[in-house]
């Protein structure tokens, strides 16, 4: 596990990384006040969508602002939810006149603060401003508890569809729907080769021996089922995607998504192998595949680790999930059509 | 340094890679017999662009392979460099009547290999392919031997730029003046503060002890100038821009893009971190940045290092760098404007 970071002040990791993210994509982002926002605000009239983090997990949620996304992000301190106050600047900034919808990976700390946010724009008179609580992990809890489960990285669709629906001009009520809708379509397992060091302490946030590997780790390096000796990559598939395909379960004739997202210093070479046994079980299983994406999506520093997600769709997200989308940094579907020719 | 990966027969891991990685990607590429081509072929009467490399630099060069980038990738085993009976094949793939430019990084396997295959070509009656011998590693020879110099991640400009100016309807010998342009005006210089292990073999590909730094290091672990204790990301930036600008050397009033590339395991936040101060110093020098990107385009394994890279730009070169470009998994410039209202 490397300890050396490339930072200046460990006190200014946080607000000189978003200064360096910004200034790399001004024609998307800008960083206001502590704040990412979009360059080029969405129209008046829509409802506007604000999620706060903590940071550390780049290019989350950073790379998720932009048309067809987020209007706001909220970036906390490393791994650690932003204050109340700071969300409801963040909903203040989103805010188009259709009211907002603050977006909450479940975990302790950021339903906390979004709770209190909500009070708080309450106690402001800001009254149009709803949360949707979103989860997916099934290492996290078990079948019946959903509710009690993380938020991973499986939310990369319920942010790009909720995106494109928001640009629609649906309604909050709708939009809050939508995101529950897809949430509940979506599940995924993460495992993980080795921990990566808290880019502060510089201690682990996790343990794994070199040559052993955890299924159902978090996003956080919260710990899963103990550690097992690196199966093959068709093993470990095999594994965790009978798990997600129980869990829902995903049936023959369904149609879904796929994310094959990097926890961050897995090889491509590793994920791309990992999507091949990936998309033979679904073929076999003849669940028809809309999109795969492989990539690093949302990270933990720099743990050796994926996340295998699927998320059922119908024609509506299908539409909204292939709708064009700009975030910083970060390739959604392509926009318009894929002719160049000129 | 991570060993275990999740492979499966190390024999079989550049095969079942391609598969997985053509797999996730059926609208932009596919995998025929061996080579990487793009699902919907280039128009009639333009210059195709074939470029090959050893494998294990994912998603170099794979995710370049699409409208607006090249027609066709001929992957090699990892880090050896295809064949020349494979890079024919990969010219006939790409003729669309109008001649074939192999794309040549330069490295003595790749350039002999290419050599080879145009005299194969030749033998075969295909007159019309030319190569053009790219370069950009600062670190790698000294100025005035320009020519001596590797191929590193700022070929980045050389592939985005060609891919679109091919679209024009350029011609064979107007792609590969365009091309040796762009590499005069490129300057790339890579540090790493770890190696990664061979796929295959596990060994390491260099040595990079916990708390050191190389720079100069090369995309196969080529080793630079020696270890220092690891500076800070300023400390890090103010090093080697400063040999990067006086290299060429870029000046004020110059116009460049730049590109922070992840060679692996590098986090998301160091790259900003790394980008903040180069935005700084090039606007100290009263150098103007066009555009930015921050992000794994060629790697080397996980190794947790970067390259910074430069390209000196003008209305032409700029114009043909924001044209539209679809790579499987590679976020390029967003084809068309960013409104996504519907």
């Amino acid at each position: 596990m490397r300890t050396a970071k490339l930072i200046n002040d460990p006190a200014d990791i946080v607000s000189e990384m978003l200064e360096g993210y910004a200034a790399a994509y001004p024609d998307i982002v800008r960083l206001d006040d502590g704040l990412i926002v979009r360059t080029e605000p969405k129209a008046e009239g829509k409802v506007g969508l604000v999620i706060g983090n903590g940071s550390g997990h780049e290019p989350a949620m950073i790379g998720w602002v932009g048309p067809g996304l987020f209007d706001v992000n909220v970036p906390g301190p490393i791994f650690t939810a932003p204050g109340p106050s700071k969300l409801v600047k963040g909903v203040t900034a989103a805010d188009r006149g259709a009211g907002v919808l603050i977006c909450v990976s479940h975990h302790a700390g950021d339903l906390l603060n979004a709770e209190m946010a909500l009070e708080e724009a309450a106690d402001e008179g800001i009254d149009n401003v709803e949360m949707a609580v979103l989860w997916d992990d099934v290492g996290s809890a078990p079948r019946g508890r959903e509710q009690e489960r993380r938020g991973s990285a499986g939310l990369f669709f319920v942010w790009k569809i909720l995106g494109a629906y928001a640009e629609t001009g649906a309604t909050l009520s709708e939009c809050k729907a939508m995101a529950e809708q897809v949430r509940d379509n979506t599940r995924t397992l993460s495992a993980s080769l080795t921990s990566s060091a808290h880019p502060v302490t510089r201690q682990p946030i996790g343990e794994i021996p070199d040559g052993e590997m955890i299924i159902g780790v978090g996003v956080h390096g919260e710990s899963g089922t103990g550690t097992i000796p690196v199966p093959t990559a068709d093993e470990t598939v095999d594994l965790m995607l009978e798990h997600i395909l129980d869990d829902l379960p995903y049936e023959s004739d369904d149609e879904v998504c796929v994310l094959i997202n990097n926890a961050g210093a897995l090889t491509v070479m590793e994920l791309a192998i990992l999507n091949r046994r990936t998309s033979q079980i679904l073929a076999e299983r003849d669940i028809r595949v809309h999109r795969s994406w492989l990539g690093s999506y949302a990270t933990t520093q720099d743990s050796a680790g994926f996340a295998i997600s699927l998320c059922r769709v119908d024609e509506e997200t299908k539409r909204l999930y292939d709708a064009p989308a700009v975030g910083a940094g970060v390739q959604f579907t392509p926009p318009g059509d894929s002719t160049v020719d000129q």
